[in-house]
């Protein structure tokens, strides 16, 4: 653990540092509990209500949501997607074209792995290597703007979780 | 400048830890800005619009997060709030209580001074400063645990303005 070795030096720098990764990590975390909340309480058939009136059904931001946190790992590189046939589905097509949809059963044990192999593999990354560029990008703008790392893509990502949440949200309460 | 004087000592350690506050204060500022966009763009009329049937207008939401963001600045330490008197309309009391809303251009002209000036305080804090607690909590509680920090009240609010954009966004597109 290289963070645990230099901590003995720099013991508040280190710890600051790991602890804002970790701030970051429980905010992800805080929304997915409660996207969990609102999935794993939804039948078959109220999955299938619209947010709003001719917009997304809340299976397909099941399945959408599913799929842009499976594409994380390779983004993150934390390794190969569970999931990559999702995409076709859930994010390079629109709702309701028709497509067979995987069974919501499928779908909610998908969004379960994805997410919990997610938040193990998060916690393997040391504070530095958060910060290190992510792997949609090269390393010449990554050397322009050191910004776009792997907790940027984590705040993106915690804050497309919210946007839909919000209106999964007006179809559930 | 307590971290430009450290950075001399500490260039690697004391460059992430700002570097994660930095991706911070840049997700609260990009949602901040998408949301700019679609508010100036409307209308008052299209502003009484309900984002989903019988659910909140975006003139309501509107005024929501402004409060919101207002009450920000004493939660972080960063002084007293501009507009105290939008709780009781846009915090306390659901949307369509028959309550008399400011006008329009009185919101928006609020919406854009509480978003200018944070962002404008928030470059007033050090990285260390923002892993301080905040000062909706007690010393005993941040004691407990040092994850309920300014930085944490950051990442909440910009969750909770993506929540909301997420419904916005129906009503806007």
């Amino acid at each position: 653990m290289k963070d645990g070795q230099e901590s003995k030096e720099r013991p508040v720098r280190m710890t600051s540092n790991k602890l804002s990764v970790q701030v970051a990590i429980n905010s992800w975390g805080l929304i997915v509990e409660r996207a969990n909340k609102i999935f794993s309480n939804l039948t078959d058939d109220e999955l299938l209500r619209e947010v709003a009136p001719g917009r997304n059904r809340l299976i397909y931001l099941l399945g959408h949501l599913t799929a842009v946190h499976d594409a994380m790992f390779p983004i993150l590189g934390l390794g190969e997607r569970l999931h990559p046939e999702l995409d076709a589905i859930f994010v390079s097509s629109p709702d309701k074209t028709g497509a067979q949809l995987p069974p919501v059963a499928e779908l909610k044990k998908y969004w379960d792995e994805v997410n919990g192999k997610l938040l193990s593999q998060f916690a393997t990354l040391s504070a530095d290597e958060w910060l290190q560029r992510h792997y949609a990008m090269s390393e010449e703008d990554y050397a322009k703007d050191p910004g776009r790392n792997r907790l940027a893509v984590l705040l993106s990502r915690t804050n497309h979780m919210s946007y839909h949440l919000g209106q999964i949200a007006l179809a559930v309460k």
